[in-house]
């Protein structure tokens, strides 16, 4: 291409109504005229996809998956048109696109397809022509011209997987805070903006409850490399950048704390000990479509043991009907469940080198008086369950302890 | 095909809402279930074209044509998707297609797209393969693959032209009335739906005022033939058919009667009486995207002459300013407007041969004391301007004339 090519997404709170659409149009169009070029992937307009699927389901509890991709795919479809209206309104060309007609080939797993390939000839066409290209996130086509979609969350995919085919200089995502933050800002007021954070932080932080970008697309920018920029479409500060690897004399021990309280804890009680129970408890539950978050099966010391594991809680009434049906077959004693539990998590890649992190975190939460329920680790993230009454107190105090202000 | 093959069309207003959804998908699968093979073509839900143009000219007062298709295609849809979901809750196999995936190839003339021609292979299999086909009215694509849309009404057309290429059987248009109706049933109660009609009555009726389908529709119709019925979405009474030719023992002189309430009425008056200047006129108004409707002059006896016309309402502060120019240009004298005028006409095939049908019209209306401020004939039409006052009463004592009760 030669010209600096930028990548840009908004989602969809960032194209609530018709201002802030004429917001964006400012904000793209101020880029163009410093001669970049410019593909935008936008969102459907603030909680459309919401109303789409509300609507569907007033008419068939379970829609089938290709219509229903059908029609979510419009919301896109009206974002991409109406922001393409708004930069021509600025005396500037723009041209939007379906995902179909740009060329984004998915798979045909409906409601959460996945890119096979983008055919970018018609996007570099329409640059070369110096227009604006708007591009419709979240959707893609089959072979066989049917439409797809790629999952919550899928225009960053789009954006990440536009950006890495076109060899984008840079990859914006457009949202409405101002970067990943230490932790949520709403519960501890000294959160502080990440300047840098890598993928597998992100990564992290994403699966354990930070909801800025999906965990996909960070999934996919890893693999390829792209660097992406978080900003906030509300103002022209500098938001966070998730890249491959950040330079720092030393890495953080701890980049940020998530925490998610949508969980609910269960506790299969008295499971006869013996090997093969667990897998068929996680069968059962993952034939039945449950996917669970945290396992934790402790030693035992006579011969029956407790599990325990954590579900998002609109999970919770399918997983309990299955549970009681396994608890019968394997002969357990009973099942507790605890909607009153919140996830608490440190996440770093700093903990692959340092020893001694998971007894500081331990030790802030004691100091509190806050007593930890479940333990979870990974190579670079530790979480704890606790009682949601002490969530944010249990953030404040890992926020301190670890000086992330 | 070898089965019957009927196609069915559904306007915006037989899918206002959840529950009229489910009736019109009730509707289709009583004919699946009679062993037929279904085609199935859907407007956007209710009012939402009209929503989405006022969302559009928020953002833009002239949007782009080619991003208006993009943005308006969207309500169709959304259409097509939801029908297809209400007919699987009833158990029957479904698949939605937009006019970009059934293989609608239009020109490229945005907002107001021809049909080129129509790809069925696709529609074909899916009947093959024993499913019910719901394809999305009023739009297709380019043979670049940009969205194009038919103008107004255009559904009828996707209906008519699938109709024609799939050789159906049967073309049901489905609407919020009871077919065609010698007049307008809200001002003449005794108007009596109209079993059949001929293409160019209805083509007449339509340009005259009545709403039911939209006229290229029904000239394509005309064209190849196809013949159409007109009927409600509420209930399964027959309702009219649209045919090349009708079988009575004599046409009726009368047909139907047509009001419409919405013209302007402009004079030009003291016009040179000369050639070209009606021309210069009418060239002016064209260019500036006027639709003059009726025009007439009459002869003069001295070197100046009046001419009047009628507009749409719509168009009227265009019209004058237009005429204001023309009129100082050929040295005319002054400009008269009257938004108080109403246009009845009558329209029958029957005139044709029946000589003697204009006087009788003309007698009914002075009988009632109603003055003719303009005339205008066709072959198969008489119109007369009147003021606005007198519509109704001019249409009832025009009813009762012909004997349409």
């Amino acid at each position: 291409m030669g010209k600096h090519l930028v990548v840009q997404k908004f989602g969809g709170s960032s194209l609530a109504n018709v201002e802030r659409i004429q917001s964006v149009a400012q904000r793209v169009v101020s880029y163009k005229k410093r001669k970049r070029d410019l593909v935008v992937v936008v969102s459907a307009l603030g909680d459309t996809t919401d109303e789409l699927v509300a609507l569907a389901h007033k008419i068939n509890a379970e829609p089938p998956e290709r219509e229903m991709d059908m029609l979510l795919s419009t919301g896109e479809q009206i974002s991409v048109s109406l922001l393409a209206m708004a930069i021509h309104k600025l005396g500037f060309e723009a041209i939007s696109f379906t995902g179909a007609q740009v060329g984004i080939i998915t798979d045909t797993t409906h409601t959460r397809a996945r890119i096979i390939r983008i055919n970018t000839e018609k996007i570099r066409e329409e640059l070369r022509n110096g227009k604006i290209v708007i591009v419709a996130g979240f959707q893609g086509v089959t072979l066989n011209q049917d439409i797809t979609t790629l999952g919550r969350g899928g225009s960053d995919l789009t954006a990440v997987a536009l950006a890495k085919e076109l060899s984008a200089d840079e990859c914006e995502i457009y949202t409405d805070v101002e970067g990943i933050f230490t932790t949520d800002p709403r519960i501890e007021p000294k959160a502080r903006k990440i300047d840098a954070i890598t993928y597998d932080e992100m990564l992290e932080m994403a699966s354990l409850g930070a909801q800025v970008m999906q965990a996909r697309s960070i999934e996919v920018a890893k693999k390829f490399n792209v660097p992406i920029h978080v900003r906030s479409s509300f103002n022209t500060v500098n938001g966070t950048m998730i890249v491959k690897e950040v330079k720092r004399m030393e890495d953080a021990l701890v980049t940020g704390i998530t925490i998610n309280r949508n969980e609910a804890k269960i506790t299969i009680c008295n499971v006869p000990d013996q090997p093969g129970v667990a897998a068929k408890i996680f069968k059962e539950l993952s034939e039945g479509g449950v996917n669970v978050d945290m396992i934790v099966q402790n030693v035992s010391h006579t011969r029956k043991t407790d599990i325990s594991f954590t579900v998002s809680k609109a999970e919770l009434a399918k997983t309990r009907k299955i549970a009681r049906k396994v608890c019968r077959e394997i002969n357990a004693e009973d099942i507790l469940e605890n909607q009153g539990v919140a996830r608490v998590s440190i996440v770093g890649v700093g903990m692959k080198t340092h020893p001694g992190v998971a007894a500081r975190m331990f030790d802030a939460l004691a100091k509190h008086r806050i007593n930890i329920e479940m333990i979870s680790t990974s190579d670079i993230s530790i979480s704890c369950i606790i009682k949601k009454r002490y969530a944010e107190a249990a953030v404040k105090a890992l926020h301190e302890k670890f000086k992330l202000g």
